[in-house]
């Protein structure tokens, strides 16, 4: 088995990596991927939520457009997906209603509101009565919303599902192995070394192996991506026959200061997400962290009581110091990096594969991709 | 496989039915015993509380006296069980810590404590600093407790474990199969029919199947004994290391008016419990039960937040109309009942599987059981 050759070889079969891989592969490059788990870390766990103007933070022009620009490439990339897959992409253009409860919840979003229509983002103000009349579930306390028409949500297990089916039918090779290192020549990564001692030589390799990116051995210390774990909890909960559909659109809530979403999917499961911690390398599912995404989904959804908790789980997020990704050359000749893509990674899928793929085609990042070079962070 | 015989046949393999099949087995009865999943339903689901003092409900003076005959009857029952199975028996003699949250709680308690003290039980009342001397984990805001030496806990999925053991090597036969019907020969009966069609004639049959112990057909309408399932989440969490041993009693908490407890094992588990709901055989796990545990435990301990959520389970309590156990004969010669436990399944094994193995073996129910008679419903 060693000395294997590919043209591009991916590290990582998360969302990013097998839609990067994917989108090679149409364009008639050879592609392997390589992952001791394909598709069952940070992109099993997330919620889905497609959420660029919902989310937005003051100050992150750069990722707005970038989100906004995946976004908008979605319902062009589901269709594909599902045509080459067979099976659905998992992309639901529902709309977000983001609510606020208390009074002080209900400030912080109109403050919010008002940042978003000078950003020229389509949002509109509801009373609590108007988002109860959008969403007859939600509770009295509701004091009011924004509803944000483009912000939709993917079911991001279907998602994994169809790109492994997809990479599959279009002949990319996949690889049950963990990369143990990068193989250089000089200052050129010219493949990649397999824990079981194969190797894989490539022209190019891409790093997209999330919050283990920036682990990867035979990159230089100083090229590699300061990317970090944020643990998330997600809960997947269950509305019987007799209450759905619960909610239609996601929600996302502000409950006295606390932050928590709730993603309907078709078929009656509700994800409710996410906390945020920072235990490292650490997927346990702690009390805490289920008590306070139940407090705050029961607060603003009280039905949410009456629903069957299903799951509780964890994951990585791949969080860089400026919550934006890291994406094209490393330094590195030969390495691209498709990663850090912190919250974001279900939204920023078809973007991030599409510009990834022109880079290797052309050998020029476009245009939205030059604010997230690796080198911003050694540059300050 | 039709036309099995055995001495008695015991339907129901939870820890009643596998405790008295192993007490038969130990007379040099031939025993068999039917259950489609033995010791997986709310046995294993319980905590495993033996807190007949803890406990202690005002007029229930009957079953305080078999709860504490039984609590006495495990330390024996543990070790000739031990030495039985080769395996432990999972009893822990602690002792159990009721503690009080707010000054409503404190009340409460204090009534509870004169209450126990004038039945004469032991009981020892602790302000809160002296609480915290015993459980240095607990809350700053716990106002009082009450220190009972003689309530302790059983792991009851090493006691499932054990019996199951236990029974084997003492010659039961154990057949995985539900019990379609008691066979009867005009008033008596004589057997029981599997789902498979096999029957098995006996000469004794009985009916340990808990909450379904309802629903045996065959068995006279007027006769059946009035159990309906009670469900009772129970979470399960495990203390890291560091934070070894979180408790090292029972605890036992009145919080906000809401009741939980914590019964912690040796190597880091801690069983929370647990709910009470009355929505028949329904064994989801829902969310508001999780939160309600999670919220009254983290009041009173709140290291709980830091601890993993490892397990989110759901039993069925057989309870009857008085929360007492329904022993002996049955009205229909030949059955015996050993079933409705409601929230004492665990501590009154040993008693009740002395009781029916005696009742077997003299044809008399003895003294201590006469109280828990099916006719007492009928009767009144």
């Amino acid at each position: 088995m060693t000395g294997l050759t590919a043209d591009v070889v991916v590290v990582g079969a998360g969302l990013i990596g097998l839609a990067t891989a994917w989108r090679l592969a149409a364009d008639g490059i050879q592609v392997t991927v390589c992952d001791p788990t394909p598709g069952t870390q940070t992109s099993t766990v997330a919620a889905g939520m497609l959420a660029p103007v919902t989310e937005v933070e003051y100050g992150e022009d750069d990722l707005l457009a970038l989100n906004l620009a995946s976004v908008a490439a979605w319902p062009s990339f589901a269709a594909e997906l599902q045509d080459a897959a067979g099976v659905p992409a998992g992309l639901h253009q529902t709309g977000t209603l983001a609510v606020a409860y208390d009074v002080d919840d209900a400030a912080a979003l109109r403050r919010l509101a008002d940042y978003q229509r000078r950003l020229g983002l389509e949002v509109e103000e509801l009373s609590g009565r108007e988002s109860r009349q959008r969403e007859p579930m939600l509770a009295q306390g509701v004091s009011g919303g924004v509803w944000v028409p483009g912000d939709h949500s993917v079911d991001n297990r279907q998602a994994v599902t169809a790109l492994l089916r997809a990479v599959e039918v279009s002949g990319v090779t996949l690889i049950r192995e963990r990369v143990a290192r990068v193989i250089t020549s000089g200052t050129t990564a010219v493949g990649v070394q397999l824990e079981n001692g194969d190797s894989i030589h490539a022209g190019q390799v891409i790093g997209a192996a999330g919050p283990w990116s920036g682990q990867l051995d035979g990159v230089p210390q100083e090229l590699r991506p300061p990317v970090r774990p944020v643990k998330g909890e997600v809960l997947r909960l269950r509305v019987p026959e007799a209450y759905r559909p619960a909610l239609t659109h996601t929600v996302r809530a502000t409950a006295r200061g606390f932050s928590v979403y709730l993603v309907p999917r078709p078929g009656g499961e509700l994800v409710v997400g996410a906390t945020s911690t920072e235990l490292g390398y650490d997927t346990r599912v702690l009390a805490g962290g289920v008590f306070a995404l139940l407090r705050d989904a029961r607060t603003v959804l009280p039905i949410t009581d009456e629903l069957e908790l299903v799951e509780a789980i964890a994951g990585l997020r791949p969080a860089t110091p400026d919550n934006a990704p890291v994406l094209g050359p490393s330094g590195l000749d030969g390495l691209l990096w498709a990663t850090g893509h912190y919250r974001n990674g279900v939204l920023l899928t078809p973007i991030t594969a599409q510009i990834i793929a022109e880079t290797v085609r052309t050998g020029v990042l476009p245009e939205l991709g030059k604010p997230f070079l690796a080198g911003r962070f050694t540059a300050r």
